[in-house]
């Protein structure tokens, strides 16, 4: 399990949070969807619920975030990023918000998340 | 559990990963010990298994790292923080590390800080 060249905030199984942050994530074909903006976590148990994707926009200016259940996401080691089995129509047609407009992450709002990808919300 | 008055990046259950980052550590005496720095997250489960906290230091010159069990932290909301019951003394003896000399988080790093802390490490 020890790797010699392990980055010094990576090791195999964790990663920093502030390191997930801007990492890339693709889809199966290997196309670069977007990036991770942030994730949420749940206060308590620290289980990462979203993964939030950041896509288009510039500085800020008409970026879209996507949440994604953070159990779609699998980390390649080899790609250094993030891969999803997501077609990228799928993601685009997805529940999404603008930076002013953030969702309040309720009940429902994971229903609907969890729901449009097709993954249990428990 | 609807806060009409609830931050754009966090709700009653959930928090930003960026937010989480450099948020107050407070003592149950209400000292303030620290700061969030970052998070060790599980890349595969999602779960967050230390909080960095950072204290001392000036942009980095000096700083040091503690790493504590995540289960160990309730977040405050009345605070606006999260609340360790540990002693300053105690968090000063313990495992740390400087910027350079980061761990790499393997299961004897892992029972080491968690004993330190006294929470079983599974």
């Amino acid at each position: 399990m020890v790797d010699s060249n392990v980055a010094t905030d990576e090791t195999n199984r964790l990663i920093a949070s502030n390191k997930v942050e801007g990492t890339a994530v693709y889809n199966r074909n290997g196309d670069r969807l977007g990036s991770v903006y942030n994730f949420m976590v749940d206060k308590r148990s620290g289980k990462a619920e979203y993964a939030v994707m950041s896509f288009g926009g510039f500085f800020g200016i008409g970026e879209e975030f996507h949440p994604l259940p953070w159990d779609m996401l699998t980390y390649d080691t080899d790609k250094g990023g993030y891969v999803v089995d997501l077609d990228k129509k799928l993601l685009e047609g997805g529940p999404r918000f603008s930076a002013d407009k953030e969702p309040t992450y309720d009940r429902s709002y994971g229903q609907q998340v969890y729901g449009y990808y097709g993954v249990p919300y428990l």
